[in-house]
């Protein structure tokens, strides 16, 4: 099909987020083109950041899952069981693919809806369900299939990770640390699933259960959260060059795959011990190949309704194969040469003749092609008179940059050429 | 099929890598068996880590690449032109599919040899031309369909960044640290492909082309390497909180897709700025995305094997779906309770009584069950009389610790309960 027509159940935060997602398709990468046939959620008249009512209004998730329109079903509704496990069944045994972003559902009936889906010869996806935006279910399952995996671990709970983090950082206590993240929005009115640990263990087992062709049973799945602790857990630890953080796990071992979630100390120069604030990072080691890293927005409307678009660009009928993944109805851009009205700051090192006024003729021929100097270094001069000075500029275009860099070679006090180097900014 | 029969042609690390793999392909994923029909080299007898002679030779890649038993053609020689091209056309053109490392081929003739594929109906697939071990390839083709791609930037050549990060950490020159990478087996014993940025401006076009939709058109990706810099480059962007790196980065612009390689000055905190020695990682920035970044070992003989058994895999006709990728044939593990014979070092924290001899009948306490101390900070005692105490234990089976847990809990000067965190060993 080149078409796909989803019905989609849940219209939070994510239902939101793929509605408007789908409003501007032709931006993105799809092989084909997506329709709704109906959307279906608890409250019909909640407000919402996109409007809902121009599509066809279904009281029940199962009637929409069922409908003959409908080839793919989008389950956003979230809960282990109850309605949202009724109609992903449904859907299956009316032959439609289920895209779902519940890492609950997939973590306790996982194997029961693959069993399902399997009888029916249709697919049951869940990329979005664990780490949101960022794609480790894929990877896993379809990528590192020339490996041998050992262990999977990861910080999978951006709340968890916000609150240690931002404990350490401000010298606050939990309780105090909780309370702002709930004003601010990174932690729910009701944290319990996040903060037990509850979240991470249902993401763990999933990937766990994928790495190690392992059959996913959660009740085996250990699992402790932040809730205990304390400020002078993390402010001790750091003074002995550690990191406490929510880590979850699944290891290979003789007996089995052993699963949990726990606090774990990291030394400071630790892969995972970097990952501050709310973003998710999944590690995978392997034999012959040594640890890939992933790392992403863990959650928000954004990055989990991109997954589930991911999920859904599989379901259309491959027409031609593209090594490219490009498809006909894709706008082709072009290569281009490089731009000299790109702007950036720069780093910039000079020597200098040990003459007095060198330096005010370089600012002053920088600053002639509206160059200016945010930091400067200065050293003193070695035998030759050569003073090395290093500088970083604030932004300006690249244009500027090349011209205000002729001048300066031509000026007498400069020995050899000036280094020009741009500044990337901060990006974490 | 459920049995995919390779042809394989070159037989150097790579090559030799997948042959290992292959003979002990039972402990992968794989959702079929493999089987090598035959391989061929520029020289049969050369010493190789694998026994090639039980494997029929071919002196022609092409005769090779066309056999008529030959289900996918492997191609691990190398160079843009030359027999490697040639080969993958032949078997393009006998409609075999093709799985191939090679990264200046797809850079300069990737498009015509999508398009000599698609006229075959055959595949064409070169995860393991990007990154080794990386799954990139497929992570911007498959999984992040659901996007608007702005930046992919990266450190895609390991050589160079381990020249930069070693020159710095050493205070060595360029040429002097060029000749020990040389000498322990990190730069070729001819580097310039590496150092003149040139291999990471064939990976950046190759993941620009996918990211963008676009035309690749490798002569207007501009390239400079790592050759000039000089130590003092080095030295002084690092006292202005800055770290110079090879980077490669496409970027969509009004004009078109802007290719580049060259140095880059990153403030410490960057996310690509901590990305030390040999690793390669990849950054990918897109609207409701916001930024995901991939990061592992970006060559080898066994990621780099990987990665083409990676591409092998997707070879295999579907034969039931899986959600959780498994095939009937796989070991199939199940979850276990954690185990206590895990062994790790431990964080520990103690409040203890302010009195004399409380701090050794603590650390006598722990030893009595086998548990060392290795790093320990204790502070001054609070109005209340508790003084906090933080250890860092030698290794330990998590039975000893638990027994110790309890032996402390019964010291009369304790004060609440031990807290007991596990220590995940460095990781980079």
């Amino acid at each position: 099909m080149k078409k796909v027509r989803l019905g989609i159940a849940g219209l939070g935060h994510v239902g939101c987020g793929l509605i408007s997602l789908i409003e501007r398709q032709a931006e993105l990468r799809l092989p084909g083109r997506v329709e709704i046939v109906g959307v279906s959620a608890r409250s019909r008249h909640r407000a919402r950041v996109v409007d809902v009512d121009k599509y066809t209004w279904f009281d029940d998730a199962a009637t929409l899952a069922e409908h003959a329109d409908v080839d793919v079903f989008v389950e956003l509704m979230g809960g282990s069981d109850g309605p949202a496990k009724f109609a992903v069944e449904t859907a299956l045994k009316a032959g439609k693919p289920v895209v779902t972003a519940n890492k609950a559902l997939i973590a306790i009936h996982g194997q029961m809806l693959e069993a399902l889906a399997q009888e029916n010869g249709v697919d049951l996806m869940f990329e979005a369900a664990v780490a949101g935006g960022v794609p480790i279910v894929r990877v896993l399952r379809d990528s590192l299939t020339g490996v041998s995996v050992q262990r999977v671990s990861g910080i999978l709970n951006g709340t968890c990770n916000y609150l240690t983090t931002e404990m350490l950082r401000s010298g606050q206590d939990y309780d105090e640390v909780l309370e702002a993240a709930q004003r601010l929005g990174y932690a729910e009115a009701d944290p319990t699933l996040d903060v037990s640990g509850m979240d991470a263990a249902h993401k763990i087992a999933i990937l766990s259960s994928i790495a190690f062709t392992a059959d996913l049973d959660f009740d085996k799945v250990s699992v402790s959260g932040v809730e205990n602790i304390q400020l002078p857990d993390l402010v001790l630890a750091d003074r002995l060059g550690l990191r406490i953080k929510l880590i979850a796990e699944g290891i290979l071992t003789d007996a089995g795959v052993v699963c949990r979630v726990a606090t774990k100390a990291l030394p400071v120069d630790h892969a995972l011990a970097r990952i501050n604030g709310a973003e998710n990072t999944i590690r995978v080691e392997a034999d012959t190949l040594g640890a890939v890293t992933l790392t992403g927005p863990g959650a928000g409307a954004g990055p989990t309704a991109s997954a589930v678009m991911g999920d859904i660009s599989k379901l259309f009928t491959p027409t031609a194969r593209s090594a490219f993944g490009r498809a006909e109805h894709h706008l082709v851009r072009h290569f281009e040469a490089a731009q000299l009205d790109e702007r950036s700051a720069f780093f910039l090192r000079i020597k200098l003749s040990d003459k007095s006024g060198a330096l005010a003729g370089l600012t002053e021929a920088l600053a002639a092609h509206g160059v200016s100097v945010d930091k400067l270094v200065q050293d003193s001069a070695d035998e030759a008179g050569a003073s090395p000075v290093a500088i970083v500029t604030h932004t300006c275009s690249w244009r500027d940059m090349n011209q205000a860099s002729d001048r300066v070679s031509g000026l007498a006090s400069v020995i050899d050429e000036m280094r020009v180097i741009p500044i990337d900014p901060v990006a974490n």
